[in-house]
């Protein structure tokens, strides 16, 4: 009684949903919307990564936002990653807890909760965090020091995107003010151009990449002619990486949609470097009114596919296509001389976007052979703080 | 142990967030982002819709899937609602777990495991559900008399939304379909006009009701010609209810942004007849970097807002604008004149769009005087199936 009155106090009722399958149903007797992996599809960008960062001298740290599952994060470790990147406290943490040891938070953190809980994960596992204020150095070292650990402290500097982030020729001063704290260590650059991730000839992309290493290369110079270490220079992102992999500047990449894909991904044109990544993340859907001869009703809306870079894609089935969403409705256009459509028929759509779409769901199907091989939670989904 | 082990079998690690903040605690402690209520604009709104509902031949049944939170349901129902409104099953029985008894699913469920959890539950609570076929009617049938339970089926007509639903002709044989069945009830009919929410003008939304009025008029008295009786015709949204009300077809209205609102209804003009509901629900971010005079970053971004319609709008603080998302980003754009940005100050948001936003948290933080006063979970956050 007292357990379950504990469990309950921690977890209240129905704050999870219900995993959609289990493993060994087949594809049919998924419930719909449920997000569903091709693991073939996965396996491969998986292995197509880590062949594109064979070099040691360039360490790969997948982005776990887009996935926040440490079922994927642990096969990503166990075919080289050095670590994971997170963005927000909490999703890290749901990493440490799930057995990560190696996380960088890609953000500035300034809240005093969150630093101390990473200080106090950092007993555990080794954690960086990003700065690009001297009272974010100082807040950030006052929270290891009252933990009685370290944090790896990078700075942040704007090499395009602007978003957050120092010119170039404030960063050694920052790294200066970090390596004075005995509570931090001076970890190196995060330099990420967001911007550039999705230009879509290759030509605009590697241009882009080219002014962005320039300002990372001034910074980093910078910091060494001051007498410190720059022992890291991260960033980069699935649009660029190889850009960024073949530039002489950056030393560790974190690309992190590879291992999905998406509609806004697939519009990207590969240039000849370019690592060709599958679609492995999908909607499933069911139809669930055919009021029209051009018209279908699935039973995925707005709050199962994030619109934010466009509408969701019907995925192999010629002559449909997802013309609108409201909250818990997608409005499919049919084509005159498309295949009919039947009431309950399930649909593959890829989204528009992966990571917040996948921060809709609480599970992720893994499908290899029209077969669910796994149910993997997406533990970190929510942890906005 | 056992207990331990079945729990945790349940629920597993990290797949609901900790609470942002306890009651009791001020503002200044509440974890960001978070989503927050004030507790005096929600309890006006709900004042306010009870009064624009007090005549008892119009029933008040809110829509939940705009707050997915049993808390707010039972306030409703407490000030004279009907029952409630979902849009999905597992929305429909995270209500009726938390003790609701009267649930109306304004959706086609033609998916046998859903309808079969559906009837199962109509064993404890009266539950209602659309059809716009002969074979969704099958089916609700079917899982009804397996599950030795009624369901009350409605026939959606598209009353202008072209969405779901049948034509108004087609609306009568549907219903003697259904009142066929010893399993079924025939309810009456769902009528709701989705897309004349958001008409700016109060005569355009005003004339969008009367049309859609004269559709739903037809199915009904076409549904009474044939001997039937017709109890419900039930739709309506918080745009548009004052026409609905007073339409003399309607006599089951079921609003839900009401309790909240959100900068899209911001837009709408009012009209004469309108009641005035105010701004109760904001996302409460801070700014996490400072990086030029005219930007600030705040830790709020596209997970946790919904952008479909249109960005969140800040609130009470002159000179800052909401102008760019990115998956934990948010862009202020800073005027001239505007009062310094300090790091770590808290912002309040209010969303574009109520209802898939509030989806993307566990918890709300109700806020009276500055004040934590209660912090309820969203029970059927992520009910998507």
């Amino acid at each position: 009684m007292l357990c379950v009155a504990r469990c309950v106090a921690r977890r209240p009722s129905r704050m999870s949903q219900r995993p959609p399958a289990r493993p060994g149903d087949p594809i049919d007797a998924i419930e719909t919307p449920a997000l569903v992996l091709d693991l073939d599809a996965f396996d491969a960008n998986l292995q197509a990564m880590a062949g594109a960062t064979r070099d040691p001298a360039v360490r790969l740290r997948p982005h776990a936002k887009s996935h926040k599952c440490p079922d994927i994060a642990k096969r990503q470790l166990a075919l080289g990653a050095v670590g994971v990147c997170c963005q927000k406290t909490d999703e890290a943490l749901a990493f440490i807890e799930a057995g990560v040891r190696d996380v960088l938070v890609t953000n500035e953190v300034v809240g005093p909760a969150k630093l101390a809980r990473l200080a106090a994960a950092a007993a555990v596992a080794r954690i960086g965090v990003l700065a690009d204020t001297e009272l974010g150095v100082r807040l950030a070292a006052e929270a290891a020091a009252q933990a009685g650990t370290s944090l790896d402290l990078y700075v942040e500097v704007d090499v395009g995107a602007h978003r957050c982030g120092v010119a170039p020729e404030a960063a050694a001063p920052l790294a200066q003010s970090i390596a004075a704290h005995a509570s931090l260590r001076f970890a190196g650059l995060h330099c990420y151009h967001g911007g550039a991730q999705h230009l879509r000839s290759d030509a605009e992309r590697e241009a882009a990449i080219a002014a962005a290493g320039a300002v990372a290369r001034r910074a980093r110079d910078d910091v060494r002619a001051r007498g410190l270490d720059c022992p890291v220079v991260t960033g980069a992102g699935t649009g660029t990486f190889v850009h960024e992999r073949d530039s002489g500047v950056w030393n560790e990449l974190q690309p992190g949609s590879y291992v999905f894909m998406d509609a806004d991904y697939g519009r990207n044109v590969p240039g000849g470097r370019d690592v060709r990544f599958a679609q492995a993340l999908f909607v499933l859907a069911s139809v669930m009114s055919v009021p029209a001869a051009d018209r279908a009703i699935c039973d995925a809306g707005l709050k199962a596919f994030s619109l934010d870079s466009g509408l969701p894609v019907v995925h192999e089935r010629a002559g449909l296509q997802y013309t609108k969403a409201s909250d818990e409705h997608g409005v499919l256009g049919v084509d005159r001389d498309a295949r009919r459509v039947d009431l309950g028929e399930r649909l593959l759509i890829v989204p528009g976007h992966c990571d917040p779409t996948v921060n809709l769901y609480d599970w992720i199907v893994g499908l290899r052979h029209a077969r669910v091989e796994c149910v993997w939670p997406i533990a970190a989904r929510g942890a906005l703080a």
